[in-house]
Formats: structure tokens, sequence, C-alpha cells
């Protein structure tokens, strides 16, 4: 989020006031709702054939507020608008809707629908979802990047061994990289691996651990995030627990040499 | 559950007593397990030819008894009774046997099966298995809905893609939903791509990301549910063995600061 | 176990000196692990055709040390023999060995394959293991009797809705139980969905629930069972550092207010 | 790790300084990084066409250098070079490539991408990764064993039952094999369940309980991962806190001690 300054009575202090007012955000939620409603009634030949010309209109009616918000967020937050990785995100998808939909771009029509996912960047709750899961990424860093490894290795050699036989599965790295991700789903593997055992009767020695080193390195990255997951629930609940403990024990320790000090003092004195 | 006043030796109070006791309960267990057996045996048509008037005798007073209990229940507790949510499931399932099932209902007959349901409100161990699978359902609230956002815009965007082509699959909004359904659970998903891919070849960068996002998503929506499991349970346990250790380190405390008044009074004294 | 009484210098106490001796247990496993290898190349025609007779007279002699263990043991436990269920397990085990395999009861010499379990109960750290996991049962009897409810109450609506049309899918009950248990795992779920909407349009309002509180049900299971297995790790493990942080607690205190005892002396006395 | 003198400005000591620098290494993951590269290229026919001629060159000079570097290590480290596992594994990745490919060895040329996993022992923390997942082998080795000697038992005993009828599945050991890992993935098992059922209307009895059984002990295994790494990752945590906690405890208790010995000296001579 950019900085916010407290607003004054300026334009781009009530322009600001508005944009971040409780019932600014809701209307844009309502808009992105109704602009779902008649995008999923397009998928709908026969309502597209009736009601086509208003869902249209609705269509563009949205967009258009869309663009107004944007506008306006640009104009109050200037280049710091870019600073928040949702303000990209929001600017992206309404960018998309404004490219001219002809020929071969038709399918940016069918992208308008992203929109919906602005919700995610309104509802705070949501937010925080989407950004714990980001947060997340990072430290599945390091398996990812073995995945990758051995998944890149295996492509290569898929190719080179079967891709001859086998143009349609293994022909290309392309497509030997499909087949292997729906090998990793184990979607289908073993009719794969029986069509390619009947040419190379070896091929098992390729597949069987295929599939149980990527389900290993899977199962060590969903260990690995749930393990993360739970540390830093744990440290945040016990931290605060703890410290309270260890302020009590300092309270006595400190309690206890007070008083020491001053029996010395007495028998000192006595 | 209704509030329970001490029965009294009306007649409310006498009926209560009985729809309360041990053995009443005991009897409903019996007469739907009864049933149970007899609904199962009318799927085989050997023993409908054989046994079915015995069958239907049976059914109907299985049926008699739950509407009795039922109805006891009302006169007892009145409107109380439709404070929770249970009594609502015994209503519903008993109200569906009830209704004639003539025509296109006859549906409903098949229906009367969900009596059996009834076990999991009556016996205590199984009504806290489902309370406690329902009262986790708010936690994934909001995982959920990131979960169905994302759903519902791959099924408009993948019937805007590929509906014309794939009418069977992608056809309607209807159909794109089951056919991502499917697709989540991995079930036959690398040959719909497959299928998918001969017409548009760029067809993957929406299926492997959508299956990857899915994945993760409910990955995170497992976490979520372990660790909220986890901490609840870790947080009782902890709590009273916690509260022990620190009402014996206030003890100390106070017990120090007690000794050390009485110390420094007596080098005021002395 | 049976209890273990010292063994004295009789007949039953020399025998069972040599039973529960390490080399016995030892020859045992070896006896086994060679009956292993025996009854594996048994599967292959070729080795049968040049070795058969060599193979039979092995398995004949490694049956016949089984049996004399057997009663060796039942002559030294007697009746405490069968007071441990791993004994059961040998004895069932052996006993299908020696019923003469003769017309329908062919599939037991299959079934002697099963004597090669018995490394199960010999070797400790698997019998670990397998205790281990029966031990989890009960923790699992709550919600795998909801699962299984759920599972009748959905076996014999399928069976009344599906039946009549898809008889060899859904027309017993039988029938259907096995449907169904391929659909929790997913199997081809998706294809004998569509068959049945192809004629009940609104099958997926029985499929998808289906699947989706099977598998809710499923993870339940799931996170009981590990939630299960970390409490009582973290328990065991917390008891025995938390005693001694109280039994210092303790020495503090008491030590506190032998102190406070002796001050409290001193000033009425000074 | 070779074990690491101070290089001395001997020949030995001044080529260990260069490959131990860090330059060189990165230099190395360049090689190899752009070995990938044409490798990667060798499965594309358009581009070998084009190009082959020099993709040869770069990759003899990259396996070149990977000889240099491995020649230096073996002067400098001696036989203690061989003490490294990562050590063997260069060694067997970069002799692969030696081998002359000609004839039946020709998929030795293929093996070549393999060097792209020099990567996992080149950097440190991906190294780190294989090696938590080698180090957690050991404590899934007795749930392995037991896994294996429920799979070589099915394996034979399916061999046994259904190798006769259907040869193709469950013809030899090792195709009973192949499609018994199939079923435990649940990759197809309900096709081949129906099919053996259609003939041996029993075999449910041998499909589901191997299913189920199959199932419980890889959730085992799973369950055995997460809870020890949670623990052992748990246990640091907690060590260093407990300890600095129990130290101050400690630390309470003597000053405690030392205040009763100088009060009971106070009262004796009072």
């Amino acid at each position: 989020m950019p900085t916010k300054p407290k607003p004054k009575p300026t334009l781009t202090g009530r322009i600001q006031a508005i944009i971040e007012a409780g019932w600014f955000q809701n209307t844009i939620i309502a808009v992105i709702l109704l602009n779902a409603v008649t995008l999923a009634m397009e998928t709908a030949p026969s309502l597209v054939a009736r009601f086509g010309e208003v869902m249209h209109a609705i269509d563009a009616i949205c967009l258009s507020i869309f663009v107004v918000e944007l506008l306006l967020k640009l104009f109050v937050y200037r280049l710091s608008f870019f600073r928040d990785g949702w303000n990209w995100f929001d600017f992206i998808i309404v960018a998309i809707s404004l490219i001219p939909a002809a020929g071969s771009l038709s399918v940016l029509r069918a992208l308008r629908i992203l929109r919906v996912l602005r919700l995610l960047s309104l509802i705070p709750s949501m937010r925080l979802i989407v950004e714990a899961g980001i947060r997340a990424l990072p430290g599945m860093g390091s398996i990812v990047l073995v995945l990758a490894i051995i998944y890149f290795v295996s492509s290569v050699l898929a190719t080179k061994l079967f891709g001859g036989e086998f143009p349609e599965l293994f022909g290309t790295l392309g497509n030997t990289a499909f087949t292997l991700f729906a090998i990793m789903t184990l979607e289908g593997w073993a009719d794969i691996a029986r069509d390619v055992e009947a040419v190379y009767p070896q091929a098992w020695a390729f597949f069987i651990p295929f599939i149980v080193i990527s389900a290993f390195m899977v199962l060590n990255l969903f260990i690995g995030v749930i393990v993360g997951a739970l540390q830093s629930i744990a440290e945040e609940d016990a931290r605060t627990e703890r410290e309270q403990d260890r302020a009590k024990a300092d309270a006595t320790l400190s309690e206890l040499r007070a008083l020491r000090a001053v029996v010395e003092e007495m028998r000192r004195k006595g």
C-alpha cells in the first residue's frame, strides 16, 4: 500500500479520501460482482441472443468504472502507485480489457473474466491468503529448483531415449515435458509405460525411479511447507508466553539478589 | 440440544423423561439398524420377490416409530426443538419419507435410506466427529472462497476459449465446471488436455497453471486444517500445564516478597 | 508374549531355552527366506520344469521345520500359546499349508506364500511397526464408522437410483460398493459419472458431494492419525523435561519457605 | 569433503587453492549450464542439422573441462577423494561420458545429460536438500521393509492366482510387480480389477485389501517422515531456549541457598 499521508482539503486529498473510503471499495466490489454475472451469462448463446446488447452495455459501464478508479488512484498516488504489487495486478487486468480485441487477439476478450480476480486484491481476508501463499514460495525455492533439475534431466533423457519411436509423447522437449508432468500426477502413466516397454523392455528402469523420486521430492516440499507454517505459528505463540515467564523469572532473581544484599549488609553491621 | 429443565411429574415431564432415557435412544438406534437392513434388502429383486410384503410392513412400522418419536419431541420441546441443527436434520429426513412417492418424485423413495444417517445424530461419538468437521468449516472459509473465485474464473475462461470446439466438455458453464472438477481431481486430465491441444496448441498454458494453482490451494487448505487442529489441541494441553507452572512461579515470587518485607522490617528495627 | 518362567533343567525347560535362543530364531528366519526364494521360483514355468522336484523337496522340508517349531512351542507354552495374537498368526499360516490342496482348494497352494509374512512376527523392528499400526486403529474407530455409514447409505442410494440402467456398475449392492470404492480412489470416476449423467442429468448431485464428503472424511482420518501420533510423541518428550523443571521449581519454593521460617523465628526472638 | 590442510606454497597446495576457490566452482557451474543448453538443443533435429558441429565441439570442450577438474581433484586429494559420496557421484557421471558410445551402448550417449545433476553436488543449498533426503531414508527403513515384504508376498500370490489367465498383467513376477506398482498408485486399478473379476469373481478380496493396506503403509511412512522432521526441528529450537531457562532457574536456586546459609549463620551467631 502506498504511504497514506493525512488527507488535506486539497483536490488530491479529497479524491484520496473518496477512494480509500469503505463505501467506495464496496461499490467497486459490487461492480465486479455485477460484471462477473454478465461475463458468465455471455457463455450462454441463448442469453446472448436475448440480452446481448444490455450485457455489452453493462460490461462497457463496468470497464469505464474500473478505468476511472485506476485513473483516480494514479492521480492521487502518482509513481508510488507502482510500488505495490497489487496495483500492478489491477493495472494489467484493466489494461488487457482496453486492447482492441480484433483478429488473433480475440483471446483477449475471453481474458476479461480475469477482472473478477480483482476481488482477491480488494477483499482483505483473501488478500492475506494470496500474500501468505506468495510468501511461502521463497522457502520452497531450493527444493523446487532440485525438482526442476531432475525434471529437466529426465525430459532430455526421455526425449533422447524414446523420442524416435514415440514422437507424439516424447518427440520434442515440450512434448516430453508435458508427458512427464502427466506421469508426475500419475495420470495414465501405466498405459504410457506399457506402450514404451513394448519397444524398450527396460523402460521401467526410467519410469519407476522417476515416479518414486518425483513423489519423494513433492512429499519433501509438502513437509517443508507444513513444517514452516507450523513453526512460524508456534514461534509467535510461544514467544509472548515465554517472555512473560521469563519476566517473572527475572523478577524473582533480582528480588532475591536485592534481599541477599540487605541480609549481607545486616550481617556486616550486626 | 434444547435446554433441559428438571422433569416435573407433569405429562410433559414424564414424556421428556422417556425420550431422554438411554433405553429409548437405544431402541431408536435398533429400529434404524433394522430399517437399514430392510432397505438394503430392497436392492435385491430376488429378496423383494420373496419377502417384499414383510419388508414393506417393517418399513412402515419403522417410519411410524420415527414419526411418533418426532411428535413426542415436538410436544416436549415445542419451538425450542428447532434451535438444534440436529433436530432439523432428523425432521427433514423423516419429512422426506412422508411425501407421497408418486410419479417424478419416485427418487424420494430412494432417499428413505437417508434415515440411516440419523445414527450420526444419535450416537454421541459420531455426533462429535460430524460437529468437529462442521466447526472446521468456517476456518476454511476464506481459502474456499479464493478457490471458488479461481474456479469460477477458470470455468468462464475455458467455456469461452474451448466451448466452441468441445461442446461436450466445455460447452456450457455447467459442463466446464464438471470438467474442471474432474481435472482438479487429476482424473483423465491428460487425455482432455491432449485433445484440446490438438486444436489449440497453447492450451497447456491454461491446464498446467490451473492444475498447479488448484493443487497449491488445496494443499494450503489441507495445511490450514491440520495446523488449526494441532493448535487447538496443543493449546488446551499446554494451558493447564502452564497455569500450574505459573501458579508455582507466582507463589515463589510472593513468598520472596513477603520474606524481603520481613527482613527489611528487621533491618529498620535492628 | 507368553510369560517367561526361568527355564529349569527339565525337558520343557531345555526346549524352551532352545526355541527362545537367538540362533534358533535366526535359523527360522533363514528357512523362511529360503522358502520365499523357492516359492518365488515356482512362478516361473521354466524354472519349475528344470528344478521342480528340488523346489518341492525344499518346500516340504521348510514346512516340516515350521510344523516342528510350532509343535515345540505348543509343547512348551501349552494353552498360553494362544494368548498371543502373533502365535495365532503363525498357527493359521502353517495350518493353511497343511490342508490338502486338492480340487477347489487349489487356491490354498498359492496361499503358501503367506508364510513369508511370518518375518513380520519374527523380526522385532517390523513387529513394532505392525503393532503400532494395529494400535492406531481404535483411535480411528469412530471416524471409520462415520465413513462406513456414509458409504453404506451411498451404496443403497446409488443401487436404487442407477441400478436399473447400469446393472454392471450399480446392479447389486456388491457391485455398487466396488464402484463407489473406485470412485473414492478417484479412479475413472469422471467416465462413470459422464455415462450416468447421459441417462440421469442430475447425477452430478450424487457424485460430486460423495467425492467431496468422502475426501473430507479421509482427510479428517488422516489428520486424526497424524495429530494422535504427534501428540503421543510430544507428550512423552515433554513429560520428563517438565518433571525435571518442576522438581527444580518445587525445590526453590520449599527452600524459600524454610528460609522464611528461619527469618520469622529470628524476628520473634530478636 | 576431504580434510582441508592449510594450502602450502607447493604445487599441490597451489592447485588445491585453485579448485577450492569460489571463481573455480562458479566456472564449473557455468560450464555445466552451457553443456545443459547444448544437450537440450541436441533433442531438436532441426537445430542439430544447423549447429550440430558447433554443439559437438562445445560438448567435447565441456567434457574436457570436467575431466581436467576431476584429475586435479584426484591429484590433490588422492585416495581421500573417494571418501566423499559426492565425489563418487561426480566421478561416475564423468566416467559414463568417456565410455565409447558404440553399438548397444548408444544409450550411454543419452546418459550424458546426467552431468547436469552435478549442479546438485556443486550448489550448497541443493546439496543440503539431497543430503537431508538421504538422511531421512534410514528412519524409513523398517517401514519400507514391511512394505517390501507385503509387496513381495502380494506379487507371488497374484502371479500364482491370476497369471494363467492374464499373462500380460500377471504372467511373470516382473509383470506382476509392475502391475501392482501401478495399482498402488491407483492408476487404472479399477479396470484391471474388473477384468480379473470377470474370470475370478472373488478377486476383489485380493485387490481391495491390497489397496487399503498399501495405502495405510504409505500413510504411515508419510506420518513417520513428517513426525521425524518436526521433532528434530522442534528439539533444536527448544533445546537452546530451555537451557537458558534452566540456567536461570539454577541461578535462582543457588542464590537462594547461599542466602539461607548466610541467614542460618546469623541465627547461630545472633
